[in-house]
């Protein structure tokens, strides 16, 4: 009854790294019926005292701090890739030609070109390939709208200071490639893909106070010295389908009270949906074809155990976190891989993915509709 | 103690003849201190046996089907003109003319160039005027962000009929018109004037069954036979404001569930404020100065007697309707234009209205962004 | 096409005055297929100054400030009775002993010997009789629990002043007669007749400012002398229904945030049911035969058409208000009385609600379980 | 760096032993500052083929099927008692008895008597103890009213098996000590101690078909004979606590659509608080001195850092779960225990909380109030 070993290699250990550490570290202890084992074998980070200290403490038995070194080691199967997107496109191609496995955080990279050849090198490679968006799941008939927004508020102070994710030339953009990435995949997934869009973009703060320390979560500490916020606090768009549904989508962080409030609603020829990540476990639905005198929004506890996923973690009511959506995610990759079956989404979503969001930064540059099918 | 009385000629007997009938007849049992009293003199439509019945029901005292001859009575003091848009110009204008005091249901005008033509009229005349915004009402900072949706779902059946509301010789458009134009004229009272658009607007629907006959709320009787459907079904627009805030306007009428949900969000730089007309007793409202660990939106009883009109309804907790908000803009209209004094909205906001509403129109036929000042 | 007339008498001219004018004045203007006519014939009162103004603002014919007087004119079909609970009794009893039809605030007594004496008088007299629970509406199964709370704030304030709700001698009871009286109701109507009850029964502050001079709302104008408050501020019960079902009722006026807060659950086998007077537009069901993935609480928008006097009103999601429910309750007994069939709530339905409010109170003093039987 | 280890033992493998193990394994992965760390040495459970699956699955070193031998070993410094109430007295007797920590789940035990017994057991041999209460947490001034209730829906199928959750001999109780357990507790941490109770105790159902297999959640498979239920379906009380506030709390099996649904709320002289477990991320407070105008309940996202535990997790609004509850426990009890401090709640609450159970039941029984003090 012993599982087959996966060595994993995470190469990142800010939020998305304890993220990960933690699903690959309990995805057994809650699924019976995985058959592959993950073993944490290395984590990989550039600051010693930094990656030495997230080993011990998510339990990896090993640190590095060359991930050129960690992806040619034989003995890793699987290579996780949760570092910020201007990162994603070396470590994860070295990776693919290094013959191993990938998973990489979402979006897929900073720009088209590099997605694409992201994309060429697991094909040609042929390995298996995941791209970690962590929030996915009809009876709702042809799809009229989709409506999502994506809304948080952790950088409307002026001195909040210059992190990562504010910088183009490592994050790629602001709110839009870290925010509007998970909407665009939601929006693919349950309506279908994206023909043309037109958007708009905004930095409401164009300067602010220099980082001088990081901390696990989004933050950190300000210093004196000024610097130039590269990217977008804000990008809004209009869509519209191939299949003929119009939509709209935003993300911002500039939306005071909203602390994670990736919410989207559906609206279809025989009913809505609704769903905030705020609240995700629960799920909003509505039937037209219900009697007329009880139809409404119904209030859907997702922790049930006919959900998805649900029967391994509690009884319903007892609800499940943030982090259990990357351990469903690892569930699902680890079983598609293990029995060499394609998992999406993938690459080629990423890349698809990819597309929209700059799209949407070309039309609101030039600010006209942009199809998709011209990039 | 006994009050001036001011004759009412209300053109227009359907929903919001209903409505408008309503708000004359109560606003005197609950607000003590209104000078003036309105009289119920005449109401007027086209087909006699219909504003027969609507006269003896609402309470006026007579009716007449000739409106052209109810504007040049000498007895009426108000003009009220509660018919589809294509009839608002040459009642109102004529109104004007005959030195009457005007009451204009929204949007003001099918065209742009018919509402400036009201406009001129009103001015000309130096006639009090106003324009039937329904809904209106800042300690939140400089705004970022407003994020308005109205949507209904009352013609998501394809066999629901050819009503006037969807015919564009009638109504001017469809959910633009009638929905956005709500939206529109929040948006410019709360966070200010708009700069410029993007736009798209599409119907889902192209032909329905021609009507039979219609009832006092929005439906009425199919016929056999089929007709083209030349309004908007839904209508979505991206906006820049003259401030520097950006948003998001959407109506539709096809989001099954939602039947009058009328919702915005503004978030500026110390909080955010909801409000959604389904629950219009309600506000939400989150402040940024509030402690940190009990920081989160308020949801505000507006029944409340600080709250403006509430004092003259009922203790706070027992809500008030939607035909409440049509009483309440009358006591203040009638308020106004007793003492002389401008009310708002007026047909000034009309024609700013109108203009955002082509504006976006003309953005949607030529998939660019429109500024307002083209037009 | 001319409807029967129905003078009316309204005897109390405060809150309650004011909400029951205003469905005299209204039921006509909403419902077509009444074909009796109320008539605001006269309107009764101690003060004479106050009445007056109150017939003149609520549109009454004529004010009067005997009603020993009032219920003997020959010229008066109903008499409805909206004055404190201490002059229900001899004014409903010498107006059946007088023949009129008699509409009586809720509760019908303050005490159960009056409300038999009440009900003794519409009996013997076989005059038409009504109890004004404006608060009433299964596919739930067999029920197992109710619960009900009825929750307002408007007197935690120590310097509220002592109006005449909180004395008994003219009350009745505090909380418990006003608030948990409609949650009786609800429950007799909805669940079952109620078998026995354990309650508790509270005055959290004991003495107030006396009452210079009141508001027509709940409140009024505190003076500096103190006196006793003798009704209580909170009244909760246990309840053991007829059919087996169990439940809790609780009234208090010290729940801060609370402004109207009626609400009642129910639990069935089949399912459960929820609705809350401060979003009385919506209901919320939950049917256990729903497919399990999509099980859940639905929020019916109540404000649809096919929903009981709906479509007397707005089209859906134009809500109603507080004042709405008295209006439907007086349609409702208008068509029964001009008909000659019984309407429910009656005068028997307010002895055997006022025998449940008395055997809480005997409870509360006993400390045990009292049955309905007992009294 | 290496951290002090204690050696836990786990008595029990099934839904709790589940969350237990998680809480042991987790603990260290999130908390930074804890100078010691849990190794999951040794779990215990009858059925020898289930517990070494449990002990594989979980993460355990060894598994025994003897508690006797296991609270008798050198190695083990702390003892968790996760099986049914019944078994809580022995095992907790012996492990303190042996000179172990004890953690105990709630309630103590199933009767006041062996509460005692315990409570004794551990401070005559002076053992640090605590008590698994794991929902724990003013400004709101004198309190009212507390009104919890605990509401869930696994049993109103006829057909469900009679789990050991249904028999008396096992569990002690059914609804009242497995979740009113939980009320009486938060009511005695953010109240005060409880003076005397009037309560209700009901079987809906009274014969069930007896178990056949059972799983790792609540529920199990039906076999085709019947068995008695000896335990409550619900269990319903009014409380006088001892600094003048009164309450309800009701736990209950039998409300459909509810599925945990822990609900509390205060009303104090300052302002209210609202929690429901089933939205655990959020709290909703009403403080009475925010200006009148904006005063509401506000929802406050309580995954924000400056929360008790947040900063261990995520970014607020990326929302935790069920078996966090557990790990912040455990992290507090450590922390305690390895510091020589004393934890709340421990056994001493747990014999408090018990004397309120079983008053409960007495008054159920005797139809009378029943004092703390009588027992």
């Amino acid at each position: 009854m012993s599982k087959r070993k996966m060595n994993v290699a995470l190469i990142g250990y800010q939020f998305m790294g304890k993220a990960h550490s933690n699903a690959y570290r309990q995805v057994a202890r809650f699924f019976d019926d995985l058959e592959v084992e993950p073993v944490l074998k290395v984590i990989c980070g550039r600051n010693e005292e930094n990656v030495r200290k997230a080993a011990q403490k998510y339990g990896w038995e090993e640190y590095d701090t060359s991930w050129e070194r960690v992806v040619e080691r034989k003995d890793i199967d699987l290579v996780d890739v949760s570092v910020p997107g201007n990162m994603h496109a070396p470590i994860a191609i070295a990776a693919a030609n290094a013959g191993k496995m990938v998973l990489c955080e979402k979006p897929l990279a900073n720009t088209l070109a590099e997605a694409r050849q992201m994309f060429e090198a697991v094909q040609k490679n042929r390995v298996p390939n995941a791209l970690c968006h962590n929030y996915r799941f009809g009876r709702i008939g042809k799809i009229y709208h989709f409506r999502g927004t994506y809304l948080q508020d952790w950088i409307v102070d002026p001195n909040f200071p210059l992190v990562w994710r504010l910088q183009k030339e490592v994050a790629g953009s602001g709110a839009h490639g870290d925010l509007n990435a998970h909407l665009i995949d939601m929006a693919r997934f349950l309506v279908g893909e994206i023909a043309e869009v037109s958007g708009m973009m905004e930095t409401f703060i164009k300067q602010r106070p220099k980082l001088a320390a990081s901390d696990d979560r989004l933050g950190g500490v300000a210093s004196s010295e000024m610097g130039e916020v590269t990217v977008d606090d804000a990008a809004l768009f209009l869509v519209r389908f191939e299949n003929g549904a119009i939509g709209s989508i935003e993300a911002t962080r500039f939306a005071l009270g909203r602390k994670n409030y990736n919410r989207f609603e559906i609206n279809g020829s025989k009913g809505s949906l609704v769903f905030n990540m705020e609240r995700m476990n629960e799920l909003e639905v509505y039937f037209h074809d219900d009697p007329p005198h009880v139809r409404g929004f119904r209030v859907v506890q997702a922790s049930d155990s006919m959900h998805p996923f649900m029967s391994a973690w509690w009884p319903v009511g007892h609800i499940i976190g943030y982090e259990h959506t990357f351990v469903n995610l690892v569930y699902t990759m680890l079983k598609a891989f293990d029995k060499g079956e394609e998992f999406k989404p993938n690459f080629e979503d990423g890349v698809r993915n990819q597309a929209v969001l700059e799209a949407v930064d070309l039309s609101s540059q030039q600010k006209r509709w942009v199809s998709i099918s011209e990039l």
